[in-house]
């Protein structure tokens, strides 16, 4: 059989790590997954979605809207809806950060408009700062379109804006700044650490960019695809808001996280002239998304019924969380060198073993928390690859969001069990490391 | 204000030609439209998507599952009923032609496949060979790859299979056989031309690829979009259906056109070994196609509602087709040196004008039809880029997909009366040209 043709870009593109651990989570019976960013089950919005549809078909004019084409940009009023719910957060109004309808665009999730800046902006060679460790399925678009990753530590406070401020400092010096594209950060509740870029550093991160874009526009992704999910403590100005003039900063969200990942439907706030270019690419990927999906979700933001859900998951995810870090302070308390972070919102808290245990998909723990029925992801596959020197393999990213306030106790005391077992095996085991 | 860094692809990548024509006819008030692609209104399945969702969600683990994330490659169930569906209107097994519902991807609409498969395929240079006329959308993708196309020509049996030959032997003989990647062919009732591939051609076509693929496999990319569509004479078996062994032709089709656009659903059969890469890119680009359209579509194909709508939609097209037939009869009957093609389904008719006539964007028919209140696809955008030579400019794509009969045929009386002054300005117009 003569071999397939594949281009280049096929082949720098690979399947994403975690599909062996999700497909495990599906083969095992009784496995409870704290791996999966699915969502909770059963809070899905169904009665919400059935009376939106509902409506929309009982009014004729309305329901052959929805169920022909839409527009590659999506749907207008929708768009309208989008930035004033981005703009409410804010306590702005658009014309206060230069925006307008005609610089939303609506993609199929958040990640097709991940996927299209990417495509907008990058050639191979080119260079994305990105906070270590980040969203995974972000990397491989990345390494789809040959650039390279240049990581930037994180804290307590998130990205680590002065530590970014060297990077591209030393870009500048190397003579590198040339080929520097892109800043991104995941600043709510971020998958995976769980970690907020604190208050102060979001006005800052703007400045710094602005200060390197001298031969051209470097632009911030900035992915705040959790920021409703909030749990705990204010919610903070996105970095979008220190971008009066529109220019620097390109603002992707979703409904999959707040409403339904069902209707796949996500949003952007872009630079004006980044539209166009974003909008032609689209054209050829899709000429526009779903558009029963936009109409539905412009019902339920018209209705209220988005809000009212919204606070509802809140109460919902609230629980879980308060649940996963209790069963860590009574599971993992006494492993001294052990720590988690406190997210305030998102579906993530990120564990930290002592230094040497290896959790890695290819150490004892993974098969040891698979025997024991559970399934977290290793927090290797959330390092930015080419980070430098050996990546930390004593991480562990644990997910409230599929399983139950039960399942969330049950699978941490079952990933205590597993750890015991390397406990137990002592020096062959965890003293080796 | 620095400027952006866009990319070498979103250089090659540029707006619709057609988005002027949409955007006029949607300002236009009282204009026909035989220009839109879009779907005729009336039939929309409104009763039958508003009765699915409500079954689904009334049962709470099926509006679960649709309200949650799905796969990248899509819903088994639907997979499955897909591949049944292609296969009973060839006539045969899945296992006769060597497909199994692991080669099927569910996709946001066919586009969404033609551009993956391209990404999967092509490196700026690639060779496409391409029915010209052809899908201007497909254009756009290929132009966005820096890919060069070859055009096919086609008479009333479609594409012409001995020409293709002949330009892969002359392609072979100036060392570029290497460079060849795709066949791209929109084989029942194209758009835009309403032309079916003629059935001894189907064979004959697999063979040709199969005798120039020495270096490396040359894939067909059959486009059967408007399949679905027919409304005389007999199915035609795919293209697909001869090839056998599941190795050279990527079957592409959509629900856009036989059920809803608003679903944006559409569907591939590949050859075994393009998945993965397929599936691949599909994962950074959005990781899985809407969900819930996904659980619709597949209740629709269960209780046959889409059969019953298919059934439906012929009768519908059927008579808005035979109202544009007769009318062009009527009205360009009388103009020596007009015809028209007598599509035995799908949404367009071909209208080519005497030689000399400038229908194109440039020319005095747009305008005039436009003063006349009615717009139409100048066919010149439906050639080929680089087809070489002067492109045709006496042709145009009309569409009986949204106007209702009543307005088919007021709007092909508007169109000769356009004509009519064009014929007026005599010297200065027609004959002068
Ligand atoms: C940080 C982040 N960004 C983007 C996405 C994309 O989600 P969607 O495409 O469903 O909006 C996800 C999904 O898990 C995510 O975690
Ligand atoms: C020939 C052809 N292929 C593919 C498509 C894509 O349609 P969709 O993405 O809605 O399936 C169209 C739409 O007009 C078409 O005419």
């Amino acid at each position: 059989m003569p071999p397939l043709p594949l281009s280049d870009r096929s082949g720098r593109t690979t399947d994403s790590p975690i599909t062996f651990f999700i497909q495990k989570a599906l083969e095992t019976p009784g496995l409870i997954s704290l791996a999966a960013g699915l969502v909770d089950e059963g809070s899905l919005p169904t009665a919400d979605v059935a009376a939106a549809v509902a409506a929309i078909m009982a009014d004729p004019a309305a329901g052959r809207a929805a169920l022909q084409y839409g527009s590659t940009q999506g749907l207008p009023s929708l768009r309208e809806k989008v930035l004033r719910h981005v703009c409410a957060a804010d306590g702005v109004t658009p014309g206060d950060i230069g925006l307008s309808p005609d610089d939303v665009v609506l993609t199929t999730g958040s990640q097709q408009l991940l996927y299209l800046l990417g495509e907008a902006l990058f050639d191979p060679g080119d260079i994305v700062l990105a906070e270590a460790p980040s969203y995974f399925v972000y990397h491989g678009v990345l390494q789809s379109h040959g650039v390279r990753v240049v990581p930037v530590p994180m804290d307590d406070g998130g990205l680590d804006v002065a530590a970014l401020d060297a990077k591209l400092a030393d870009l500048k010096r190397r003579g590198e700044l040339g080929r520097v594209k892109l800043v991104y950060t995941v600043d709510y509740f971020q998958n995976p650490t769980g970690l907020t870029l604190a208050a102060d550093r979001r006005p800052k991160l703007v400045e710094v960019v602005k200060k390197y874009s001298t031969e051209h526009r470097i632009l911030i992704l900035e992915d705040a695809a959790y920021r409703e999910l909030r749990y705990t403590g204010p919610d903070l100005p996105s970095v979008k808001r220190f971008d009066p003039t529109n220019e620097f900063v390109a603002y992707a969200s979703t409904f999959s996280k707040p409403l339904s990942p069902g209707l796949k439907l996500g949003y952007a706030l872009l630079p004006s002239d980044l539209v166009a270019p974003v909008l032609h690419l689209k054209g050829n990927h899709d000429f526009g998304s779903a558009n029963l999906a936009q109409h539905v979700v412009d019902r339920l933001l018209a209705s209220g019924a988005f809000d009212r859900h919204v606070e509802e998951l809140r109460r919902v995810y609230r629980a879980k969380r308060d649940a996963m870090l209790a069963a860590l302070d009574a599971e993992f308390g006494d492993v001294p060198g052990a720590s988690w972070t406190v997210p305030g919102g998102g579906l993530y808290v990120w564990l930290t073993l002592p230094p040497g245990v290896d959790a890695g998909p290819a150490g004892p723990l993974v098969p040891a928390a698979l025997e024991a029925g559970v399934l977290y992801v290793p927090g290797e596959f959330g390092h930015v690859p080419g980070e430098g020197g050996e990546l930390p393999r004593n991480e562990c990213r644990l997910s409230f969001g599929v399983a139950d306030a039960a399942g969330v106790r049950e699978g941490v005391r079952r990933l205590r069990a597993a750890y015991r077992t390397l406990e137990r095996a002592g020096a062959r085991g965890l003293a080796a490391v």
